[in-house]
């Protein structure tokens, strides 16, 4: 791939700080984060908790999703996870912006990177399985660190978060959920989290 | 190690997100990027750019080593690159804070993000060279898409950025450098950098 190809991409990824999304980070709980931080948070958390990751999980492949897992919504924004109406549109809005954003590339960066968007959005693999795990776990951490900011913000109740949250952390990091299932306990005993 | 001092490391890891760079952000050239932002960025660039890296390099290392090199600046704070009587402290401060903050971890993942946050500090191996090169050419960047927003502010001139930039470049990456020289022509032609 030419320089001037993959320097025009990065510079288009750039937009990714831009994206704000309704978690907040914990030592400003007025603070929303965007998608580049949430990225970089998800990719450490990675690194440091791949020992809870499935059999068979590939940290690389792991560490390539997260980077690019969000990109798309330079284009389709961010779609808040309790927002079901929204959520109706997001596959087609993120489709188009995976053809924009991935196609500004030549191959083989081009490929590798949208089948790892595909492969995070699937889920089927062991290392798509732990990335949307970590992906589910940071913005519940980020709420019971700060009060639950956004929770109380939109008014989400715990069974919401149980709903959402607990089917994709158990799939592929089963061994975090009873740990969050004790901090959401504890979130509602404080009154961050409404039963 | 524990989930409990995986999670408290994570959480604490969350302050990189507060300290800021003198380098902009390319849709707001009055907004400066932070740490984690920075961060995202380069791992994401080592993932497009890994076919410019030297011979030898590892990409997972790489993105260890980018995830992980600011993570110090939570406590010794970020050292602007021209600030050469700051530099002088640079070291102290940043092995101390390399003391507390990987020493929140256990073993192995403590000795192992001590070891490429080393790494990259050292630059010796293909991949840290890789990895520091690109820590350079993304500030360069965004300085040229902001019109030299950061390098104005400070009076940075075009020697200064060829004599701190030119050698990590060229020795991580060096087939950037004549396309980053390019660019920095065509930044001094355009006023954005004085002469």
């Amino acid at each position: 791939m030419s320089l001037s190809t993959a320097l025009e991409f990065l510079r288009e990824a750039d937009k990714l700080k831009a994206v704000l999304r309704q978690t907040r980070v914990t030592f400003d709980p007025e603070r929303r984060e965007n998608d580049a931080e949430h990225s970089w948070h998800l990719a450490l958390m990675a690194v440091v908790l791949v020992e809870y990751a499935p059999p068979g999980t590939d940290l690389l492949a792991v560490l390539r999703m997260v980077l690019v897992h969000d990109l798309v919504e330079i284009d389709a924004g961010d779609t808040f996870l309790y927002d079901d109406a929204h959520a109706a549109s997001k596959r087609e809005r993120e489709t188009r912006a995976a053809d924009r954003l991935f196609g500004m590339l030549d191959e083989p960066v081009r490929g590798e990177l949208r089948a790892a968007w595909e492969e995070f959005e699937a889920g089927a693999t062991p290392s798509a399985r732990f990335a949307r795990a970590l992906d589910r776990v940071q913005p519940v951490l980020q709420n019971v660190y700060t009060d639950g900011a956004s929770w109380r913000a939109h008014g989400i109740t715990a069974p919401q978060v149980v709903a959402k949250n607990g089917p994709p952390i158990r799939a592929g990091a089963p061994e975090l959920w009873p740990h969050v299932e004790a901090m959401l306990e504890e979130a509602i005993r404080r009154g961050a989290l409404s039963r």
